[in-house]
């Protein structure tokens, strides 16, 4: 009897405990959409980081240090006293907590961006937003345009929707008819273009507003939505801001009600990632559907984490700005000031005007996951492969650097050791 | 120009403001899938209960006054002080807390359900379980085995994944064979059965070990999944406890590893729903896939929420079931007095051990819907009407009354309304 399945037997289970049921055949009850959900490379070395001789550039995780804990708890106290007591426990509704929505319209009119309080929903982080709009918009079949590379979160997110991935070349030769039939060729429609405009994850790059101007252009010709990752848009650390898509969406096509661009932002890099919250911003039929998706997804947000953030957040956004930016445009300069010393010739790196990234493209025979366990073995210094971020699956030879965890004195003795293996390599 | 879809011109919007723009065709970009998220009554009549003139039985929403609130406060506090600072605000693994796991562990051993860590995946609340077994076990077009009626929240959360639904009766007449033969002349397949065994949204009933072992018996047939929601399995006034359908799968089959039950529990009806935590217990494979798709969809609960959740309930989750039981147990045995002598010849309702719900059957001429507005404009008194928690449309003539956020006298006076308003209709 023993791991035989015994449908009939309602016996009691043998007296020692032993198994006598065997596991079910899960994946056959399992969705199609499950066969696309893997396991990624990112979660795999976030496990590596708590190794205490190991030197991580790996995690796009803000450095601890720089959360605002007392404010935070000055805010959870005061949430959790006097009149919102009892709200702040409670259920809430799906959109968000009002006062949040209210401070994040003032605050996306800063960033030229004008709109009301129903234009805006609270996710639990801007991953939940990405999960939110592949949910939306796709049917299995349709095509996402992303680009080579992208966030492995957003490919992750999307992924369960059953797309195909196209690459989105705002400056590029392909023609919207090109995608297009492609797209139908496939058995599906282009539904959008999902873009990270400033210091993207994975590269560090922020596009230009001509080239922003040309990803709209491109999404009007194929009357698609575009997707706007804006999670590391307030960590600027030098030049001027470039208007958002969707202020460049507002500008060009008179109000958010007839705009495309669908904003996703989030605090998790600026006040603190454990609380997840984020938000969307867009046009009122795009809010007004993600709202129900909530609402039956997960009903809302935390209560008391969206008061929490909506009393750090109008008590000191900006300071808390200044002092991230402080801490990470130094690290920045001290990692673009590493691999200048210790890179061997024939590799090349980004240098982002802001974000945690620095993108590193290796000489083509040197393959970034063997780099990695070769680094981990010899020198103990932890990156991200960069093929993950690749929809097709190239990108062999580049991998991830982050600056936002480790000081000056750590960085340069990471990059020293990475360039060691580089160099050997 | 105005209100004309220009998608060549770039000029700037007129100096007025005005629109030029037209709103785009978004149904045209959504998913297929989106056609099934339409609003719901509940919804909506969450928003009555802010008006203080209205007697409210309707949502199933927790007294706040029970919330344990100073003990939160605490909680949080000292997540954020000392060694938890950095990691309560921080990212952290999908998979959930480990400590709350581990306290869960211990909790579901109470229930008679042997189990480890690697069993459990903390949640934003159960209703997000119920999204992601949807998503993990739905393919369009398979079929759901649920209630007539059942929790609507669960419908909302499954629709997402466009099943059909098929009327799961333990005790009727349905061969397995037909239940098997209608998914695949619909297109697909029986993936599981959905039921909540303990004190049930809406009908506040449970499910005796006879009915439970029929469903057992059912699902082993038809070779599917059982998703257990126990949402409310703790609320219990009366009786004895029933074992978890998850606990008799263990004892059937030997251990949870060759078990077919999917175990979603909350933390909101018995701690605080604003904090959104929950959590299922199901065999590695499903709780392995479960953990990608949380990686894929939000990251993870909120760190912060998950440390309080576990410091307030290591200290004293019994006490607290103590009191809500004895608070909540009062006002069912008032609503049920009050029932009985306000409510006119013809009207049933059910006598519930626990939860938070008694359902009440009208004569077979009166609608829920029409009784509920007639209600709010003459006696002021709110309650859900049956027939959205109908899969198949039909109750037309039940409602759904929640006894869990008045206190006795507002019971008594609420129910000598309603029992004016049937007895009119």
């Amino acid at each position: 009897m023993t791991n035989a399945h015994d449908t009939t037997s309602n016996s009691k289970p043998p007296a020692d405990g032993a198994v006598h049921g065997a596991a079910l055949d899960w994946p056959r009850l399992f969705a199609t959409r499950a066969g696309r959900m893997g396991a990624s490379e990112i979660r795999e070395l976030l496990k590596l980081l708590d190794q205490p001789d190991v030197i991580s550039f790996a995690g796009g995780i803000p450095d601890p240090a720089l959360f605002p804990a007392d404010a935070f708890a000055a805010a959870l106290t005061g949430a959790l006293s006097g009149d919102d007591q009892g709200a702040a426990l409670q259920y809430s509704v799906s959109e968000g907590y009002r006062p949040l929505r209210d401070w994040l319209v003032t605050r996306m009119a800063s960033l030229g961006i004008d709109c009301e309080a129903d234009n805006i929903l609270i996710t639990s982080g801007s991953q939940q937003a990405l999960d939110y709009l592949g949910k939306l918009l796709l049917s299995p079949g349709d095509t996402a345009l992303v680009g080579w590379p992208t966030y492995l979160g957003a490919l992750q997110a999307f992924n369960a929707y059953e797309p195909r991935y196209d690459r989105l070349t705002p400056l590029g030769n392909r023609t919207p008819q090109d995608y297009r039939e492609t797209a139908l060729t496939n058995g599906g429609a282009v539904k959008f273009a999902y873009t990270s405009a400033d210091f993207a994850n994975p590269t560090g790059e922020t596009l230009p507003e001509s080239a922003r101007k040309k990803v709209l252009d491109l999404a009007e010709e194929l009357d698609i939505a575009v997707i706007e990752d804006a999670a590391y848009q307030s960590l600027r650390y030098d030049g001027d801001e470039v208007p958002p898509l969707l202020a460049l969406d507002i500008a060009r096509n008179g109000s958010i009600g007839a705009t495309r661009t669908i904003y996703c932002g989030s605090f998790s890099k600026t006040l603190a990632p454990g609380l997840r919250v984020g938000w969307v911003c867009a046009a009122k039929p795009v809010i007004t559907k993600l709202v129900l998706m909530k609402q039956a997804a997960d009903l809302h947000s935390a209560t008391l984490n969206q008061m929490a953030i909506h009393r750090v957040a109008s008590d000191g956004f900006e300071a808390q700005l200044g002092r991230i930016r402080t801490t990470y445009r130094a690290r920045r300069d001290a990692m673009l000031a590493s691999l200048e010393r210790h890179m061997p010739e024939g590799v090349r790196w980004t240098r982002p005007d802001g974000g945690m990234f620095i993108w590193v493209t290796l000489p083509e025979h040197l393959d970034g996951a063997a780099l990695l366990a070769e680094s981990l073995e010899t020198e103990r210094v932890a990156f991200v492969p960069g093929k993950a971020f690749f929809a097709d699956g190239s990108g062999h030879n580049t991998i991830r650097l982050s600056f936002s965890r480790a000081d000056e004195e750590t960085i340069e003795e990471g990059i020293a050791r990475l360039g060691r293996v580089v160099g050997g390599g």
